[in-house]
């Protein structure tokens, strides 16, 4: 008889995501006069028009489609290269970064990369994740059978996690015991924190002494405003040897609905075969791309690369600067209000850690239970920092992604409220 | 250190299609002045213009994503509701078969899905295969590591091979022996043949008596002419107990550049946990989609869904009669040289068995000695039978995707190779 993977059976029942959408519907159902009042400061979903440029290119390419010579059938696995020479020109190369075309896979999305990024890798690699984390990281271990059973506090026996908290900036030390595979995710989400160079250079210099490999993440890169802060792992030596990089167009473009992604895979990364060989990991995950995956579709891909001509870098600055806004009128607004308030100023997540309750007088409010106030009381969906680790317990999000007059009437209501 | 999957080890240098590419570039280099005159009936992919009603759709998708109100960041990720609803409709509810909305998945390609699935399957189910066979399914389970290592003909230690031939009309006997997964596809890929009502009656059976799953591809399924031929699985009483299927828009509606496709994975379908107790794939597929997944852009799911549409539907009967004017074309010049031609009456390829070799006076021509005297005498590509397995061998596979002059061109050409 067939059997199921039974790995999956260890998660639990809720993807953060969907239980807040459970909540808020509830909520919704239960008071239809405030529903309309609603603000969504949750997931980090971009709000604003797709920029002209892409829509410029992607009316251009749906035409070319619909004729012999200009449609395009199956495109190479990885992207083409127009897209890809794009993507390493503009993000690596006009940098000084070293990154060969043939080193950028274009995909669906980082979510997707970085759970198939498994595939290729060992069953016996430890894995390290900072706390809090994108539970996506967690999950996708969980179902591959990295890790152990799931405990109380919603973390997994298996996995090493990095505690992040406001001491350390929530940037992790680097840890004392072994971990084989460790994601890093600057500016990191939830918490908006960035990492510094130097602290960077230690976790590359972890990585080669250790022979580990670096998931590094990069999704919000665009929203690095200060100069110092790295927006790349490659910009740290020897990172070409060591860390796999995702990036995405969903956060810079407004592609969370268009679907464009690309991971950087250098071939100086090796790992282990069983026999104690190291082997680079890039046929690998070239196999992967090819056998799995048939490319993303060709009139996305053509939007995606004129977000890198000037009318589209232009309209991506654009965007940013709007989020930005948001971010800064949020993070003030709950500041305000005497909270402790992190991130936002690299990052389009404000990180704030939660007042003490005032139901019982002592200890703090759980993130759950800042929720379920902030939803009914201010009608503001925020993300409960439990969600994405035990270290998160206390803390909620606020997203930027918004428009500007709702985050504006947001900013307003977190001012009135009274911790 | 990190290791990585060695399963990859086990997989050939060369993925069937790339190895064609590798010669038919080296040939065009070799001899440039011929190069022009090329045809290439290998690969399986469409030629003719995007359908006007999905371009229509596309258009008017993208200008929603330039507004406000119209714009969409992510959506659900298995998939719109009004695509969902329209494809559960008329592929299935109207055709009187029992599929909820909710069964569907929308994905990019049945070429992921079919990878994809094993994420949700047990280590140690034993994996069947028709020979011949597309090779994404072998390669898939090698990568998996449900495979042993390969062997000299090509196939891999630990599958089984359900050998098709032109005795069994190239649907392959029930196994004696176990199979918990068994890969169908009918219309197939690579020889062209239908399975019969009472034959996929069988499959059902077997698989309902055995506990197994039937993965059912039916991505040629728009080719049927036959009405008395089964469209759908589901066609069968039972099959919603043992069968996912998986059907594409890449080959009805041109989408093989565009990237949508769906999978159906009915609530009855079962497997087993390690502890023996009996539980739906449905929650773990639907939890593998939200989270290793994160749907398929808004633009292109609003051209699939156009497809459904009078004139999208229009636009594919007139695409699938093209393909199948050409695949007529092209059976009867093969078969006027006297070679034995299958296929290319319900599906859009025709398979071949080659002839006697005439080097050696005796014994057959091997599928690429075959290959390398079409590319070089005929100037045609096409696909070497071997490429699919050992039971390929000595076939080839001519694909009728093209335009009506270049496939009356390549009828001649072959009408005039003297075997």
């Amino acid at each position: 008889m067939a059997t199921l993977n039974s790995n999956y059976l260890k998660l639990k029942a809720g993807y953060l995501f969907p239980e807040i959408a459970r909540r808020v519907k509830a909520f919704a159902e239960a008071n239809p006069e405030v529903a309309p009042r609603l603000i969504r400061c949750g997931i980090g979903d971009v709000t604003e028009p797709l920029p002209s440029a892409v829509r410029e290119a992607m009316h251009k390419a749906v035409d070319e489609m619909g004729t012999r010579d200009g449609f395009h059938g199956y495109g190479p696995e990885q992207g083409y290269e127009f897209l890809r020479t794009a993507i390493a020109d503009h993000d690596y190369r006009d940098r000084g970064l070293d990154v060969a075309d043939d080193e950028i896979f274009v995909s669906d999305g980082s979510k997707c990369d970085g759970g198939n990024i498994l595939d290729i890798l060992g069953p016996d690699n430890r894995i390290a994740v900072m706390d809090p984390v994108y539970p996506v990281y967690v999950d996708t271990n969980v179902m591959a059978g990295h890790t152990g059973e799931a405990i109380e506090d919603g973390s997994f026996l298996g996995i090493t996690y990095l505690e992040c908290n406001a001491q350390n900036g929530f940037v992790p030390a680097i840890p004392t015991e072994k971990a084989d595979i460790i994601y890093l995710c600057f500016p990191n989400n939830p918490t908006g924190a960035v990492a510094t160079r130097p602290q960077l250079e230690s976790w590359v210099d972890y990585a080669r002494s250790h022979g580990s490999i670096l998931l590094y993440d990069a999704a919000y890169e665009a929203y690095i405003s200060d100069p110092l802060v790295p927006r790349s792992i490659y910009e740290i030596p020897g990172a070409r040897d060591c860390a796999i990089e995702f990036r995405s167009f969903s956060k810079n473009g407004g592609f969370t609905g268009t679907r464009c992604a690309f991971t950087v895979v250098p071939k100086g990364v090796n790992a282990l075969t069983p026999k104690g060989e190291s082997r680079p990991l890039h046929p690998l995950w070239h196999r992967r791309f090819t056998t799995k995956f048939n490319g993303v579709s060709y009139v996305t891909q053509r939007g995606a690369a004129a977000l890198y001509s000037d009318l589209g870098r232009a309209e991506v600055g654009a965007l940013v600067a709007h989020y930005m806004g948001n971010a800064a009128i949020l993070r003030e607004a709950v500041a305000s209000t005497g909270l402790n308030v992190f991130g936002g100023v690299n990052a389009p997540y404000i990180w704030v850690k939660g007042p003490s309750s005032r139901e019982n007088g002592s200890g703090a409010m759980t993130s759950w239970q800042i929720f379920d106030r902030m939803l009914s009381e201010a009608n503001i969906v925020v993300t409960p920092g439990s969600g994405f680790g035990s270290a998160g317990e206390g803390y909620f999000r606020i997203s930027a992604f918004n428009s500007r007059v709702k985050a504006l009437e947001a900013a307003a209501r977190l001012k009135a409220m009274v911790w």
